[in-house]
């Protein structure tokens, strides 16, 4: 294993430099060299050799979160959350600050009519699609700093590595933020993919509505805002028209935080992730009958608020008993008065598995579960509650491209060789990913594949989401080889 | 049984007359009487006589209505709910009105530091206190025309009604509107009341925030606004202190809806009010942690709405096996997204029963299985749920004065007499009110007692609630006598 360990005297050099690696001594790097190295004339144990630079990927995630911090949960300068709804003033902010990095990086930057902000680094053939690296820059109303802000940031550090190294691709490498990725403020997530994909009609993006949950927080106007005018309002409107055929792609890698604590309490470092769960999301109304609390006795309530708490409490039970999961998140009681039985009740439902089959399955038994639950309530009076479900998305179970899960491969047992265990093999495990991302959607239309990385606790979607600076760092320098090796694979 | 025979011919009298009756025929009825009768002077059969006009009390209820008339269920003019939220642009008309009216009818009107209206007809005896007759003008956000518009209108119609007759009182008698007597708005109920009796603290109330689930409403600025920036915007802010020492009552009545089935399914017209059930509210909230709906199993979830959703459905357990209610009215659950699970929840609880002591037990038993609902879920990551209770508001239960309901049972007597069956005895009945009304505060200091009648299918809060013109009728006769003879009892 002379490969390995070659690379494993790598991390002293780093620290010594401080500089991005590139362990080939008889490759010195200078940034004023002319004629760039070419991927395709890389040796395998160059490409393997590839790192990017732990401390600059840390300090510039850590600057991009000024914009929308959140919630403090430590004493630490950086010990806070995040708070940046997609396109608020905050999100704006990072979108300009993007921009002005990957230009000063040298890449065209273009903004299609979703608001995706594409950077490329042109490759040394024009008429080809670049690689691109992509994840989101929007967070849920309480979440961290790593969850799809890694995944950007991680782009711009390998552009970084490979301008401070000279390294030219064949074809170019692109940087994407997709536009409201979480779904939490306009309430389809990986929306601007998904339309990208033409898998969902531009103007029933346009006209999504805010959630109305989220109206306290300072994104939100008074009256719900639709995407269209919420793009206008902070001037990302492109022109670009938002489509894989306009803008088109030659792969698509994503690397991300676990959000579950699979890797972290195996203690493995990555996850080349094969495939993604297949969700439905819905949401439900329950119509019961508004009614005095003090005068109603229970056998004369159509209590519409005591009908969702059943169902809720079912959908778990059903959704354990086949190995799938069920979670509300969303709950609007109305008329929302103290003393008045609830008479109308929204919530949204999210229903995973790992087969779209098993999806449909839980559905099928919670439709007549709930029926069944909804009957009962108010048959005293004649008067039975009704429950009405909408379904708002569907992503069947996906599975990655063979391509890109060897590049992932490769170049994650690549990076892990640093590590002082043994059996650097260990480290690296396939995953299949819990959560839905922007990557669902690029894999319908090119070959893509995602990367995951440990985060403390399995938690996500929350201010204290936390991934170490070498664990962020791995999974930048594992992205970095993957799109070289998918560079090499193409044009080889 | 002369008299109820007597009685049992007025409905044709008064149907010719379409006027105020008055049945003694010695004593024939003149605007422009100069010498006013006095209720000290009339026998008993006269006062038994006494009726209100059905058609003048319906036509002034629906007049008041268009002033925050809410949800329409059907086709006729006045088939809407109401949504006139307590000091309202709506509530500042409707009680512009009410001021309006009274003066006309030449009563003497104050307003108190708690917006409460008292509007008195004087009496014979200068320096005694009123007799008054009280409920409140504002409404649930999706209530209906009867729950305390018809009190308030009932006693407009018994001023109307004494003024036409010429009808002279030993002391005076008033109409109060008592504001926020729902709760809806600002989150005490019978605030203003429990203030008037020196129960609630001035600063308190004039602290309270409006609730921001009605924010949405028409009546709610962006910001909650406190009850006293509320009276004050409407100019309802008055400089009389709320105090019963400063606005002393001889005694005070409430005609209301029943909100409750008892009546309507027994064919009973009248409801003899001798008690108030005890209750108690607490605001709760569970704090668990915000996680990733799709890579978070059910057992590293600490989930604040499941444990709300399994606290509900026991606290109906409970409350039912110990004859008492529990319901939920209000839940708020954060952050509110769709993949996220909710880390805090927040909610209202409402605890009644006939017994004070009984409530407690309930409570008593909630908090133990509370926690422990809470402890279970997020044990399996060592970071269980928790639940905190605050207790907002405390109305043990409530045993209306001796003299007032024997006024009101006599007067109920007399004017169901009218009615064409055998039994007319069968028509009133003893009973407890389900819910708090302002006269729970005003027992505390003066002698009090209320009068139910049906209305349809026991529904209130709720737009469709509604009485016949009849029953209104009937419970502001009952009103008038009782107010009547409670004059009497004082000075004869």
């Amino acid at each position: 294993m002379a490969c390995s360990h070659f690379l494993r005297t790598l991390p002293r050099t780093r620290l010594q430099s401080a500089k991005p690696v590139f362990s080939n001594p008889a490759r010195t790097f200078s940034s004023s060299r002319i004629q760039a190295m070419l991927t395709t004339e890389l040796s395998e144990t160059e490409v393997s050799a590839l790192r990017t630079n732990k401390e600059r990927l840390a300090s510039d995630l850590h600057h991009s979160c000024q914009w929308g911090s959140g919630i403090r949960w430590g004493n630490g300068p950086t010990d806070t959350g995040m708070q940046r709804l997609a396109l608020s003033q905050d999100d704006k902010s990072v979108r300009d600050w993007f921009i002005q990095t990957m230009k000063a990086l040298k890449c065209n930057v273009t903004v299609d009519e979703m608001g995706n902000i594409f950077a490329v680094r042109p490759g040394r053939r024009a008429n080809v699609p670049a690689t691109f690296i992509g994840s989101h820059l929007d967070t849920q109303p309480t979440g961290g700093r790593y969850d799809g802000i890694l995944g950007v940031l991680a782009g711009i550090e390998v552009i970084k590595t490979m301008n401070d190294m000279g390294l030219e691709t064949e074809g170019g490498v692109g940087v994407v933020d997709w536009t409201n990725e979480e779904g939490a403020r306009f309430p389809i997530s990986m929306v601007s993919s998904g339309v990208w994909a033409e898998c969902i009609p531009l103007a029933h993006a346009h006209n999504l509505k805010e959630v109305p949950t989220v109206a306290s927080l300072p994104t939100a106007a008074s009256a719900p805002e639709t995407m269209k005018s919420a793009l206008q309002k902070i001037g990302y409107l492109g022109d670009v028209p938002c489509s894989y055929k306009s803008t088109p792609m030659a792969a698509h890698f994503e690397v991300h935080i676990e959000q579950g604590p699979y890797l972290v309490s195996a203690n493995q470092r990555v996850g080349v992730v094969t495939a993604v769960q297949a969700y439905r999301w819905f949401r439900l109304n329950v119509i019961g009958r508004d009614t005095h609390t003090g005068t109603t006795a229970f056998e004369h309530r159509a209590d519409a608020l005591y009908a969702f708490a059943q169902m809720m409490v079912r959908a778990r039970e059903v959704a354990a008993s086949k190995g799938c999961l069920a979670s509300v998140g969303i709950v609007e009681a109305k008329p929302g008065s103290v003393n008045t039985v609830p008479g109308q009740v929204s919530f949204s439902l999210d229903i995973r598995g790992p087969e779209t089959e098993q999806v449909a399955e839980v559905e099928k038994e919670l439709r007549t579960d709930f029926d069944a639950i909804a009957a009962a309530e108010g048959a005293g009076i004649g008067k039975p509650c009704r429950v009405e479900w909408t379904l708002d998305f569907d992503s069947p179970a996906v599975k990655f491209h063979e391509d890109c899960i060897d590049c992932v491969q490769q170049s994650a047992q690549a990076v892990v060789a640093d590590a002082s265990v043994a059996d650097t093999k260990s480290l690296v495990r396939t995953i299949m990913s819990g959560a839905g991302h922007d990557s669902v959607f690029t894999s319908k239309r090119v070959p893509t594949s995602m990367i995951f990385i440990p985060c403390k606790d399995g938690l996500s979607h929350h201010p204290e989401e936390f991934s170490t600076a070498d664990d962020c760092a791995t999974g930048a320098s594992v992205i970095l080889q993957a799109v070289v090796r998918y560079d090499r694979k193409r044009f080889l």
